[in-house]
């Protein structure tokens, strides 16, 4: 893909100053013990995904960071309209293009159900500008899907010109690691996900929507954006949103 | 867990009559070369996550099954009054029983995002009555998280009143597969899969709702149900759920 692939994982490195290899001759005795590059980042490895437990002694940790949320407007309606077939196409390339942009910017794709993506910045692969990176990444997603606008269209027919990417981005302290003891899961939970959650249902087809928290802290990549009350489901008062 | 563990891969033994040992001495061999249980379903083994391309010489397969929606309900306004800590605690419940349910009727716990869960039923491992082995799935889930109230309320303080699993099933063609090239990600796409997670969000706490589909092949599990028109985002036409 568009991405730099690493030699070496980024977050072995980061954190512990081990260096794992992820590609060429030197990965194979990594590869034979189980350690590949993660799916959820190829400048990742596999045991990254597990580090909670063998180096900070917990599954779950707190951490400081940034949560984006992609989502393919019409979805629904158009699954009535396409086959199976078609609909794994057009996710293909809405997968594709996520991951593509989100890996630029070191981001992990940490889930994707069925028209939604979600990434996590600023762990494992540690930015001082999580917030930042996060904006950055949402503008080269959006980006990069209109750039295959066509060949969306043509997978599409009519209903095509209703496409569009909304995504909607929060930061700051959530908790991240394993949940679930029998079916384990990496993900992160908190306020901060259910808030980027929600700014993504509010934002329009080609918008990015972000929180006070990250206008602070992405100001000037921000200029002249300012805030509209949103009414987003299970918040009790209106959350100011900024377009990004 | 309370589902009882298989020693083969029941998927690998099902579709080639191969014998992978997913547990005990036997299983040493294939944990070297990497055949593990899968994290969707023990009596799995990871093999059966990548089976399309090596046996069926394709990434995406039409199948006719069963997929359940199981959510959380009250999650975005709890995660505001709860620590992220406190969360992991709520969702560690949650996901441990909604496994507990899914592997006792041979589903396969697809995906968790947050306050949701997804299973598929009839895929890797096959049943002919899989609308129906949803059905009692579902039941089971209830049951079991009903059981855990106290310990729930405990964590969630006064707020625990309000919480409750709201569960959606529907039945029918779907494509399950590989989707996305770079990020590949091993998930059922189809008409199915949104009006499944619609019926769910739908339900009230403690309900279970069911498409038509499902309840013409579970009939005798769901004697006595007749069907309310519900509106539901994303479909223009109202329509006919059934409290299971």
């Amino acid at each position: 893909m568009t991405a730099s692939q690493a030699l070496i994982c980024k977050g072995c490195w980061q954190n512990m100053r081990v260096p794992i290899a992820l590609r060429g001759p030197l990965s194979v005795p990594f590869r034979v013990v189980g350690l590949r590059p993660s799916r959820m980042n190829p400048n990742l490895c596999t045991f990254c995904e597990l580090m909670f437990k063998r180096i900070m002694k917990a599954t779950k940790i707190t951490v400081d960071a940034t949560i984006l949320f992609a989502d393919l407007r019409a979805y629904t309606s158009l699954s009535q309209s396409l086959s199976p077939a078609e609909m794994g196409s057009v996710l293909d390339i809405f997968y594709d293009e996520c991951a593509a942009a989100i890996w630029a910017f070191d981001g992990l794709l940490n889930k994707t159900i069925g028209d939604a993506v979600m990434a996590v910045f600023n762990f494992p692969i540690k930015q001082a500008d999580h917030a930042r990176q996060a904006v950055l990444a949402g503008r080269d997603l959006q980006r990069r899907v209109a750039a295959r606008r066509d060949e969306l269209k043509a997978l599409l027919g009519e209903s095509g010109g209703e496409l569009g990417v909304g995504v909607g981005i929060d930061c700051g302290e959530l908790s991240f690691g394993e949940f679930g003891r029998s079916h384990k899961d990496l993900t992160a939970i908190g306020t901060v996900v259910n808030t980027a959650a929600r700014a993504q249902a509010a934002a329009t087809p080609g918008e990015i929507l972000v929180t006070e928290a990250v206008y602070t802290r992405a100001r000037a990549d921000l200029d002249g954006s300012t805030s509209k009350p949103y009414t987003l489901k299970g918040f009790e008062h209106p959350v100011p949103l900024y377009a990004a």
